[in-house]
């Protein structure tokens, strides 16, 4: 493996105290919606509203370097930005011109330069690189790196204690999956803590580049041109990396659609009280749709992040 | 004291491994937007989302009546429905008919019989009474009452352990305050376990009833006929046994507008990505307003729950 579990808990020993170790929440309303025991990772209330503040401190924290720079949605860009503020490196972030505008002003908030670029016709990639070649600056990058596989694993092996904690032997778990960091570095710390857990992928309709993939056994990219409400899942196909773990470790993937992302998202309003952002709602949709059958069965989710701007939030709400 | 630190104590051990030991919360950008410390207890992660369930099940675990009857406008209700449910009690619950849609459906969900009536022609203890006397129910009093005050402390007992665990003193802490249970068991805690601790009751106005009766030093109502967007807040004056205590406890009593309520509303969805209803706002609006001057300082804030239809919410967030 080309990324082990002991680098999770090492990233786990860098993150103690910096990272907050998110709640496992349960609800009465959702296990009999389900009939299931469903227990839901709440990412949304890490630092920066998602899990990849854990991977962005953990490389950076790792690495030291006298600058960083990222490409980035949004979530890893606060993630990110807030990492180096904490250990006072400069920052500079390259941001797609329609983010969600909580993601754009959340990481200028935290002191980070951010660079705009057009998503259609500019290369994220290439603006970073240039920006690292005249600066000087590490790029921090938003999967494919086993530093930060190791610090989102760290959501993996907090579930599987704190689930451990509270009596429940966890049977399956859905992560969402864009490059495929988040889950790879899940299932290296689920898989080893507890036997036997099947651990799937969900991603959105469209975007099911590593669903496909597992199934074909190699990478393949989506098709150029499909939409999303999942902003933070669009990446075009499964990192290196992250593939050569996924597909040592996963049990299958999973895809859903944007209606079901916005009834998950509803659904985690009403019975969690949690705001989660559009693709940190996926792998709660796989559940509540019986894409993964889950009656009987104790589960693990993990609601990813929770940065969604006001006005997508009211309407999907009034959607109902 | 009619109730005691000890009682508090009672309490959470009743409610061990049965209750949710919520998160607290923090939130670099409201940090610095405020320039405090600030600590948020994240109460609509609790069973039912909100705290009553504490002070319920604490009443009905100690009580253990054959069935049980409360009037409550939703809180309180879902409480006492999940308390009763877990303890194999019948439960019937008076409500207001116009309550919040989702505290109607939840209450019922949770296998309660729900008679409701009108909040301006009919008296809800009346009905209560009435049930009481038929079925042989016992009265699961909403807040002045020493078992449903020690429950609700156990929020106090909570913040003020999570605080000291991460190293925080807790200058001042601010709890909504309606009949006045929550804050009255909560200052107990606090005052026990915090010395120094400055706690300040929050009220919509118009319904500053204990703010005004703390200032008179005697019980005073509220003026019929006020409007607050906060439907759990609206007890007509102070409980005598809440206040008691909290005329002894308390350091102040604070009010805030629905328009202030709202912003709060909020800064907790964009911040800490959580759901708060308009009542359990309250003490995070008046730390955001500087009704109480937090700069500089460490503050606590009680957000009590997180029971508000999809409609109010969606509309709050649009009227940013």
């Amino acid at each position: 493996m080309p990324v082990q579990f002991a680098d999770v808990a090492a990233a786990a020993e860098r993150l103690r105290g910096v990272a907050t170790a998110t709640p496992l929440l349960e609800s009465d309303a959702l296990n009999e919606l389900t009939g299931a025991r469903i227990l839901v990772k709440a990412e949304p209330l890490q630092r920066t509203g998602s899990f990849k503040f854990r991977g962005a401190y953990n490389t950076v924290m790792a690495l030291r370097p006298r600058a960083v720079v990222a490409f980035s949605s949004g979530n890893h860009a606060q993630g990110v930005a807030l990492a180096a503020r904490l250990l006072d490196i400069p920052a500079t972030i390259v941001m797609p011109a329609d983010a969600p505008r909580t993601k754009l002003e959340g990481t200028r908030a935290l002191g980070a330069e951010v660079i705009t670029y057009d998503r259609r016709t500019e290369d994220r990639e290439a603006i970073g690189s240039e920006v690292a070649a005249r600066t000087g600056a590490t790029v921090i990058r938003p999967y494919d790196d086993p530093l930060i596989v190791a610090g989102q694993g760290t959501v993996g092996l907090e579930l599987a204690e704190q689930a451990a904690a509270r009596g429940a032997v966890l049977e399956a778990v859905t992560v969402c999956c864009g490059g495929g960091g988040l889950i790879a570095g899940c299932a290296l710390a689920l898989t080893h803590l507890v036997p036997g857990v099947a651990v799937h992928s969900v991603e959105p309709t469209g975007f099911d580049d590593t669903a496909r993939s597992l199934a074909a056994g190699r990478r393949l990219g989506n098709t150029p041109g499909a939409q999303s409400l999942c902003d933070a899942l669009l990446a075009p196909m499964p990192g290196e990396l992250t593939f050569a773990l996924n597909s040592r470790l996963l049990a299958g993937g999973l895809a859903v659609t944007d209606d079901e992302v916005a009834a998950a998202m509803r659904l985690a309003f009403r019975h969690l009280r949690l705001v989660v952002e559009p693709g940190g709602a996926v792998a709660l949709a796989a559940v509540l749709t019986g894409r993964l059958p889950v009656r009987g069965r104790t589960i693990g989710v993990v609601a990813s992040g929770g940065n969604v701007d006001a006005e997508l939030f009211a309407q999907v709400l009034a959607d109902a």
